[in-house]
């Protein structure tokens, strides 16, 4: 079975509802880091209204999106391009800069190594320390760059939670652009954290040629299933994206979704409240658990360390399974072992539903 | 004004309205080939129910969608891969078959080359005869195929509207599978024909290792806006194209409107009976403009020459675009003039007042 349950990994509650002939909706899924707070009614609203305009194209050109994500993240208009997810970005950014190798801090996000290797292109991994806390040692990282690489950069990382600020990463986007390598910065993930400027590259932008920052907009905006992301850097390269995908990528819903919901400033204040604080309950909750070993979350999602429990990452996810919960068992992280598990932070009733129901696998406190 | 004119030429009403100043909504829009009845009431009632279904990663494995495409059009679901858009499969084609050449009739669909070109291939432009009436000489395109090309051929074309049938193909197919050449028929128009089977050339599919038929459904469904397209061909072409894109790349609410609008047999009905009327009705009354030669539609689109009106195709779209009317100006077809411009097909109401204004334009009847 846990063959079958990998499957699961991304989020992927259509599979689990299949295989269990429940509904999708049926399935608490802790497996997916997507906001806990769900739509936005100003998306919602956003949403109700465009319905009857997918009976034309979507604009091409994205402008209104292109203006809220310019006015949002102030950063210039003619270093945005759109896509259909970020994912869908990390594809075209291998084609487009069709680079001598791949470098990939390990783990990290899988959707690199699957969008480097759709382009054929070789992969060099850098394996993050877990004794280290999966901290990336940036002088090593940056030593290692050579012509014509590109680096992809979670921050924050994926699955670990560990984000560095831009003065440690900066030297790295000096070493990159000496080097004559690309770095590409996902912080698909960092609207979760304070909105205070030190730790975001995108004010780099225009600094560095060979910096690219990526930023999804579906996690924080809880719309993965309308598919939306945006990419930073200079100029030129956007142009070259804009030439490889084709021209009606990123189709009018998610296009509106992603101006509403730029503009709500309330729910952006709430979903920070939220996951502040319920991502330190989370960790707190897990230490009390014996054996296990929690990260420190720096967003909505915590890796715990499991492998003192006597459970692996697998039978801990299958357990779960039956209870209709789903977690990240993170064996499928190059660079992981199924000794660990990662879990979204969700609200607090699921938060505590799922503590109640851990404790009680782990603590082997189960009523028969 | 016409190079910007030209911007509008793929249904750009985003484009329109921005330089307008007006509203999208308030263009007439007869450069886009949708289907004129607008939203199904199934396809708005399952898009409403997917709404809240937005928060949740879309199938990747597209199960219910593909399932819907096997029982509408009688294919193996092994066979079937399917797209953010048609178009979004023309890139991925392009990639994952890497022809040596690609080979285009001219004029046809524009994305093909602009997809050719993407991906760096060298084109191969096979002129069809003004005279013939854009009826392509199919012994003179099987002979000129060679080992490695890749065949686009759009079934009926874009925007002649001609039309061959599976028996007129077949021996098209045959050299290309002797050759060792790819053929790919464009079928995104076909729905708007009667059901009968003696176009389709997707009853050859598992025949032809060599054939794959390409379908649009936002044409039919008129869902553009939401993007949704398939493509069939042999299993182990599916599993590569699979691997060559984003694993989300068909988004939710584009998923829950091919299941509804495919099941929607009352819309199909009527949008068949509406198109067939309003064909024939456009193609007559373009027949009683002096100096204006209608092709014969075969689906909801009509191409007509303007030549002799003393007008030309870009004077003509500037002048309607003042009344809040979009034509397509042909001019930006590869083997065509701007002598010619494209209609679709919409409601009675909408096609009247098309052939009101252009009777009073062209006949020169217009009140000062």
């Amino acid at each position: 079975m846990d063959n079958e349950l990998i499957r699961y990994h991304g989020g992927n509650i259509h599979a689990a509802a299949r295989d269990s002939g429940l509904a999708a909706i049926d399935f608490l899924d802790f497996s997916a880091n997507i906001n806990p707070l769900g739509l936005s009614l100003q998306v919602r609203a956003a949403l109700l209204a465009t319905m009857d305009l997918v009976v034309a194209y979507p604009d091409p050109d994205a402008v209104a999106l292109k203006q809220a994500i310019a006015d949002s993240y102030q950063v210039p208009g003619e270093c945005i391009e759109t896509g259909n997810g970020a994912v869908e970005l990390i594809y075209l950014l291998c084609r487009a800069l069709s680079p001598s190798r791949v470098l990939l801090p390990a783990p990290t996000f899988g959707e690199y190594e699957a969008a480097a290797t759709a382009a054929g292109l070789p992969l060099v991994r850098l394996p993050l320390s877990a004794d280290a806390g999966f901290v990336p040692d940036l002088a090593a990282i940056g030593a290692s760059m050579q012509r014509d690489d590109v680096l992809f950069f979670c921050n924050p990382n994926n699955p670990s939670g560990v984000i560095m600020n831009r003065e440690q990463l900066e030297p790295l986007l000096a070493q990159a652009e000496a080097a004559g390598a690309h770095v590409v910065i996902d912080e698909s993930f960092i609207d979760f954290r304070p909105p205070e400027q030190a730790e975001t590259c995108r004010t780099l932008i225009g600094r560095y040629r060979s910096l690219s920052v990526l930023h999804s907009l579906t996690k924080f905006l809880a719309v993965p299933g309308l598919r939306l992301g945006f990419l930073l850097t200079e100029p030129n390269l956007v142009r070259r994206l804009g030439l490889l995908r084709d021209p009606w990528n990123v189709n009018v819903m998610a296009q509106a979704a992603g101006v509403a919901g730029l503009q709500d400033l309330a729910y952006r204040q709430e979903t920070l409240r939220l996951v502040t604080e319920q991502k330190d309950w989370l960790k707190s909750e897990l230490q009390s658990i014996s054996g296990v070993k929690p990260f420190t979350p720096s967003v909505n999602f915590i890796l715990a360390d499991i492998g003192d429990t006597g459970w692996s990452a697998a039978a801990l996810q299958q357990r779960l399974w039956a209870d209709r919960i789903l977690i990240r068992n993170c064996a499928s992280f190059s660079g992981l072992s199924d000794r660990y598990i990662r879990l979204a932070v969700k609200r607090p009733e699921e938060n505590r539903q799922l503590m109640a129901r851990l404790k009680s696998i782990i603590d082997k406190e189960e009523e028969a």
